[in-house]
């Protein structure tokens, strides 16, 4: 990473956005990254002894996976990541709905993943209805709107367990419970991407019936997550091929992905409340600083339950775009907001939702913490922020004018 | 791979299923795979410098692939293997052509991969139709069914280059021209998973309008594919999400796998003539001695264009599966069919369009080499095979009494 004119010191501050492989993680995967003389390279499909061996890391990884997050072996179903978990429980759910004669018709917050919103409007092309479940000022669902949705003949229910943009905490055992109380026949699906390892989850404890999970924002590799499934008639699969996965989701499955999937949720979950602590130290002791620093600064969600690992600030005046650069020579890296839509600076629909104006939206940084970052990193961003904030908003305003 | 009991060599003859990783892709994509110490970890939708390290791995991947298969760096798609290559060409091409007011119809193979002829029968499950291209006796797909597809407003049309049971190479040029000259709009697809490294390939020079390859049939690890593309209005994208790869395939992209598909494509290109002269000579010279050995052995799609690598011979008086499992016992792993839809003890739908009868059907084994198999895997199987026949045989026949 060094470079003539490169910081001396580099802060990862985006881990909502992606996160450093953990070194026990990229261990565990390594024989199944192995050439012909280890017998984990083969098909799990395969019945002969490198098929087995292959066989027998998949299933370790799904009740490891299932151990840690309260649920059966068998209701785990492997995806290449959260994306397709999301698609195919929403896209899913919908057509299995419709299927059995139901309304073709999904229910999906105001500030789901881009993931759940698309595939929610996909099944609008294919004929179906989308309803929008709205939030409030601090983001957060009311279930009186899930109700609502339920006596609309909704199939499916989604809302995310954490945002990935503001770290709102939604109130899921909550909302899962209007769900299943209003009588209908609903599945209420969380992407609960970034919830894992940051707060408490349990599958079979939230009352939902399906349940995203991603690898790559806990320490194991891009391509690989989860999609919980309570009882898989709910879903009808997108993906159609070998038999792989119960049907639900064929094509040769990902073994060293999903090994370290496996290893990564292991120790996400066991080091949950340690990493919580810490990084609600961090986070909170980065927010206080930037309002003692930048005095107009804005912090979302403020007053709502958050995940700790999430800071999600406007500071009036500045081009967030143009921040992220000014940030970025200084060699620290966050967002400005998810990180699957960059190139198009509009207001994040997350923060349109929650009725943040215009001029405030385009002007947010998203600090998102993981378990590598020290109290150092928070210092040496509220070091630089004030000069690169002053620069940017003689930029901004210069640009404005 | 040892324990108590195991042969003291093992012969590895199942590369159609997978494939080990080669060291160099290992050693390629390992950066990627890398701790908060380097920077390749990065989201490659991040602008900021993780961010991009990871981008140019992926961009550096498109622009080997694009140039060792004759395609534009544009046109590489990047899936999560050829399962899902197949089910958005098939679905996806299907999808836009209803959309643009076309026949919601799909031509394929009767001996296609179970990924496209799945997707045929979900497109035929969503209110479209599915037709079906059978093929002669020796696995061969005929111009004219081709043609009259076209006439009947197929807006897909599928033929796989090699076939992954037979080896039989199909006449993809002259397929896709006839296709070309019905004059209907029509999009070829060709699933060339097991036609890469194997036999010349090149997207511009095919005619095809989408193809589908796989990693790990090819040295690369498992979860990564692409699907080739060449006018990205042919296909409507399956997930839905951010706005990654041209928006026709959103998600996170799997960098690691990427990077390391990237290499094991060019690494395949450039040593394909030789590896295929050196498996032609292997899988001839196991084809005639087990010809030699068991004189009622019959060779599948014989007097067909073959790729180098594969070899189906029906043992008549044989149980596949047994066979198998005595062959695993003695060290050697090979398949008695497609190792997508093991379990399923029933005659390969490949071989039941072809006119093979039931009893031989159900007595196919599957022998397929790669790059470290040598003429002393042939001479171990030629030393193993005929005990196991003589003794299979005997249980097959008490069994069937």
């Amino acid at each position: 990473m060094t470079s003539s004119g490169a910081p001396e010191r580099l802060v990862y501050l985006d881990h909502a956005a992606t996160t450093p492989v953990r070194p026990e993680v990229r261990e565990a995967m390594l024989p199944f990254l192995g050439d012909a003389g280890g017998g984990e390279f083969g098909n799990p499909s395969s019945p002969h002894r490198f098929g087995r061996a292959a066989r027998a890391g998949i299933e370790q990884a799904r009740r490891a996976i299932a151990a840690a997050l309260d649920a059966d072996p068998n209701q785990v179903i492997f995806t290449s990541g959260g994306t397709e978990a999301d698609n195919l429980a929403v896209i899913g759910a919908a057509l299995a709905a419709r299927t059995r004669g139901r309304p073709f018709r999904v229910a999906v917050s105001a500030i789901e993943h881009k993931a759940v919103l698309g595939a929610a409007h996909f099944v609008a092309d294919l004929g179906g209805e989308m309803l929008t479940l709205p939030v409030d000022a601090g983001g957060l669902v009311d279930a009186a709107a899930v109700r609502t949705a339920c006596t609309r003949g909704a199939a499916l229910i989604s809302v995310m367990w954490v945002n990935n943009e503001i770290g709102v905490l939604e109130p899921i055992e909550h909302l899962a419970r209007a769900a299943r109380e209003a009588g209908t026949e609903v599945a209420f699906h969380s992407d609960a991407v970034q919830a894992l390892g940051k707060v408490p989850v349990s599958f079979r404890g939230s009352g939902c019936a399906l349940l995203s999970i991603s690898g790559h924002k806990i320490g194991a590799p891009k391509g690989v997550g989860a999609l919980l499934v309570r009882d898989r008639r709910t879903v009808t699969p997108l993906l159609h091929g070998g038999g792989q996965q119960f049907a639900l989701r064929p094509g040769t499955e990902n073994v060293p992905g999903i090994v370290a999937l496996g290893k990564a949720v292991e120790l996400a979950v066991r080091e949950r409340a340690e990493l919580a602590q810490r990084l609600t130290g961090l986070r909170d002791a980065l927010e206080h600083g930037i309002a003692a620093a930048v005095p107009d600064a804005v912090i979302h969600a403020a007053s709502s339950p958050r995940a700790p690992h999430t800071l999600s600030v406007s500071i009036p005046g500045i081009d967030s775009e143009a921040m992220l650069m000014h940030l970025d020579m200084a060699g620290i890296a966050c967002s400005s907001g998810s990180a699957c839509s960059t190139g198009a600076v509009e207001p994040s629909h997350v923060l349109s939702a929650m009725g943040v104006p215009h001029d405030l939206g385009v002007a947010t940084l998203r600090f998102s913490f993981g378990r590598e970052n020290t109290a150092d990193d928070v210092a040496a961003v509220l070091a630089a922020l004030p000069r690169i904030v002053e620069k940017v908003r003689g930029l901004t305003a210069e640009l404005r004018r």
